[in-house]
């Protein structure tokens, strides 16, 4: 077995885990620095683990393609592998500490208005106390149940909310520190109590456009929405609208329906939105490196001794 | 029993709760709205709830001072008080939720650099992924175990840090949060391991100059400060130096020596360092307010009922 791994974010003791690993298995491993750099006798590679599709993709030898990232939606669109049995696993679990971090971050921030506050240190002003909420007592919807919003859950409980339930498309999720489990034919329903509705949904056919102009209604006034699933899940146009007007009391967006976002977004100067740039999950936190090539590890036994993989990609379902 | 309340966050239920307790103690109330509008009758009231000292402090009739802040170093000054006897009681326990949750949004600010994105964000500008740390794995020392740390230890566990000590004169805190309590006299060993150090002293002389330059080398490079306490227990100039110099990865500050922060100083640019104007904890989030009040009531039944009173200020110990 030829294993090529292209992944910048490697370090030194993560080169030595997967060199290591691969001896146990008896397979032969080649760190590549650049897509065009594959050396000859790696052409035939049939695991590949990192980013990077233009040779890849075209390779009809890669039979495991192992993708650092959670979301996988890029590499579900017609015609990205030559071969099209190639089984595709992602890095679900990697992710979970870190954005749920950033989600937690984000919600205190537009609940004390931090955006203001911040402004105003930048231009050398003091400020005077605004009105602020807190997640306790505060009723929490969670979209999407997965390890993200999972460690998001088992956070927040630590705040005191009133409620944290979660929607997903099953209506199941074993994470205890969920008061209750919707499922997504519930959500219209759920909206209506929902105070902070946190988002970490896949981006597929089925959560494209989920939180539309007519679903964003629903929320009550002074509700607070954040996004670090897709973009294509949100209306952007509706949610400026209901920023604008005060019916939304903030918002905090990690992913965009156009990344990066163009410059000419009206995004950019939308009232109580706090924007970053695609960053509440990435390999730059050591946690979720280490996690990340723990798992590729654990997978290549599992596919060298002929076991099922973990983390495989339902290509169907999108995730 | 006579009592005077002025206190301008106050809404009509938490007005009608005093009243309703005043009511069943056999007491009189008056709201007043400014200082200088005491009426006749009420000046010889013994009990005040709220802020103000220019007329309130000169009269020999007050007994009971009810400060609606947790410090209370500006009321221990010589000659605040007309009546030296006065008792005076802070509401300490009404702010841990409130400043619990800024501490927690701020040190996941600087550990994942959200001051950098924020400003890229402000300019339009789409930012790449940078270094980041976690709370997950993170050895935190808090600096003062009342009901602010606590209620801080209490959230920050959930992030599953490495350690998280709290550090008191005592040397006992009933927070089972805390992995350990040191006294303050182990405070240099304590701080050579820490890489999250949150501060949330009250003023008093003993804690003045706490952070001191020599102290501040002690603690690990890369590590983060919090304050919340008061201004004066951190060295500023030491800290802008170990900023500029990245010694420390960062800083963020609610409170300061001279407040408001006076326009020229230079903590206003310098690196890595947030900056709020005091608003870690007030009287703007419900929770705080309810709370107060309901602790002020509780107190005024036993003033009425001539039990002993809850927090009070030792005044030869400054909190």
């Amino acid at each position: 077995m030829k294993i090529i791994v292209y992944n910048k974010a490697l370090r030194p003791q993560h080169k030595n885990l997967i060199s290591e690993t691969a001896v146990k298995v008896g397979a032969e491993v080649c760190f590549i620095d650049s897509e065009d750099s594959i050396p000859e006798d790696f052409e035939d590679a049939e695991v590949f683990y990192g980013t990077g599709l233009k040779t890849i993709g075209k390779s009809r030898h890669i039979k495991w393609f192992c993708a650092p990232s959670a979301g996988v939606d890029f590499l579900l669109k017609p015609g990205v592998f030559a071969n099209e049995d190639c089984i595709i696993t992602n890095s679900a679990g990697a992710y979970g500490v870190s954005i749920a971090e950033h989600i937690i971050m984000v919600s205190l921030m537009m609940m004390r208005q931090m955006h203001v506050f911040f402004r105003k240190s930048i231009l050398g002003e003091w400020g005077r106390p605004l009105p602020q909420k807190s997640l306790k007592d505060c009723r929490i919807t969670v979209l999407g149940t997965g390890d993200i919003g999972s460690s998001f859950a088992k956070r927040a409980k630590a705040f005191e909310p009133k409620s944290i339930v979660g929607v997903c498309r099953s209506g199941k999720c074993s994470e205890s520190s969920f008061d209750k489990i919707f499922r997504i034919d519930e959500l219209d329903e759920v909206l209506r109590d929902t105070e902070l509705l946190v988002m970490c949904l896949p981006g597929t056919a089925e959560t494209e456009g989920v939180l539309s102009k007519e679903r964003m209604a629903l929320l009550p006034k002074g509700a607070y929405v954040v996004n670090v699933g897709r973009g294509s899940a949100i209306d952007e146009s509706a949610l400026i609208e209901n920023l604008e007007n005060e019916k939304l009391a903030g918002a905090a967006l990690d992913v965009f329906a156009n990344e990066p976002l163009p410059e000419v977004s009206p995004l950019w100067n939308t009232k109580n939105l706090i924007i970053t740039p695609h960053v509440a999950g990435n390999l730059t936190l050591d946690h979720t490196l280490d996690k990340n090539v723990e798992m590729f590890c654990e997978n290549m036994v599992n596919y060298a001794e002929g076991r099922p993989l973990k983390h495989v990609i339902d290509k169907a379902r999108g995730y």
